[in-house]
């Protein structure tokens, strides 16, 4: 697909994109309800699927042909990328902030064309912020120029890691190591309960770098634009590439301290 | 010290503390240079100076008896708590937050009569935000009424943890034990490197809970009362009261959660 052709269904999708940020910040003003999903700490409110539905159905009038991938509508889908234009959608990012009235917490809008991100845009309405990235042309916090911090080492550096990834037994272990290799060697460690927001600060410098593993798609895909449109560092956690499908990431906002995170990460694992 | 007196000294102070909250807002969108302190994680910028030397001699003008305990003046403070009127101020609490252009940072300021604290002001002016509290008056947000959250479990809280807690060897086993009991049991467990603006989070329901260890009298003082009079719970760690001159704190919005949160930590420190 040649550049005009992004450039047109980024235009396209754009006011749907704000409109969405309307209901998340309806939302946000309002008395909500929430219910559990998969685990104690798995909520999602009628607003999840209100976005979710409304940029499916909105984006599907646009371009028929386009496949979807969300968080809350798994009957209609795809479970795995191809080559084909897919949006992948994350409605609501931060749904545990979007509850407690934090307002760290957005819509998230990617489009993957020939398994490659091309398109991101993350609109956190709540404080009238939009991130936006096209592939090849800069990244975007309300239409001005991003970038990642200079930071180079971790000792200078406002890290973002979930400690909330501690729920999970399996992973329990592997965390808290990771944890206690770079907490300590930190200026400071933030946890903000969102990854898409936490990325979005990582591009434009507000933190220095964010970690997480395990994520959906739609936590990272637009995002992970936004970064690396930034001229930020964005790895797998084992140092490969970024796995659209299987998002392990460690980004930040240039190589050298991306590449010391990556190597306490080893370090931490070994131990 | 009559409640009219209070009343008097609290509307001649709040001018000051809007005033200052002005300058962290002018520091906020500058550019700044920053200077490292006690050690690599511990930042100061100029605005720290500015904001405490401007509220100490305002204030000092206006009650020249009183006595001052501050962060980054300490030539003119005092160290012991009497029982005399002591302002108790933060200039800026998160300064690594007010560094990076996060707006989780603030000015506070406390005044303690009979080591009591009487006044609690908060001025997170980067989001125009003022939380305040008279001792027997209620805790306000803009001057709207505000509580703690009714969340009665750990299974159903957002709770504040500093991460960053870590840095020091001394205590770092202590705190990755602490998380390694909290995290895994709570929805979610956020870090956003503030402790004043942690416990005005607690004191108006968007933090379920908030603890803490070995902080100065600056980095409780105007918010313990800001959580005490909005309804919540607030001790000592290891359950005893709240310690004006050595704060080590569980607050949360009803003491079924914060008494949760003490078996929590009874139960880590023991392992």
């Amino acid at each position: 697909m040649s550049s005009e052709q992004i450039d047109s269904i980024y235009k396209s999708v754009y006011p749907l994109a704000v409109k969405s940020g309307e209901i998340l910040l309806e939302g946000f003003k309002s008395d909500k309800d929430y219910s559990l999903k998969s685990a104690f700490y798995d909520v999602v409110t009628k607003y999840d699927t209100t976005i979710e539905n409304f940029l499916f159905t909105e984006i599907g009038k646009l371009y028929p042909d386009h496949k979807f991938i969300g968080e809350e509508s798994a009957e209609h889908v795809s479970t795995i990328l191809t080559n084909e234009p897919t949006w992948i959608i994350d409605p609501i990012d931060g749904t545990s902030n979007f509850i407690k009235g934090m307002p760290h917490c957005c819509v998230s809008i990617a489009l993957s064309i020939n398994k490659k991100i091309v398109i991101g845009i993350v609109n956190n309405s709540v404080t009238s912020t939009i991130y936006t990235a096209i592939v090849g042309k800069g990244a975007f916090k309300n239409d001005v120029k991003i970038s990642g911090s200079s930071v180079q080492k971790v000792s200078d550096a406002c890290i973002g890691y979930e400690v909330s990834l501690l729920h999970v037994p399996s992973i329990k272990e592997k965390h808290l190591k990771r944890i206690n290799e770079i907490a300590p060697k930190a200026r400071m460690t933030l946890s903000y309960g969102t990854v898409v927001m936490s990325m979005c600060y990582v591009a434009c410098g507000m933190l220095d770098a964010y970690t997480i593993e395990d994520m959906f798609p739609w936590d990272c895909a637009a995002a992970s634009l936004i970064v690396s449109e930034a001229g930020g560092f964005i790895r797998h956690t084992n140092g490969g590439e970024y796995d659209i499908m299987n998002p392990h990431i460690v980004c930040a906002g240039n190589a050298n301290l991306g590449n010391e995170i990556l190597s306490l990460i080893q370090k931490a694992d070994k131990k």
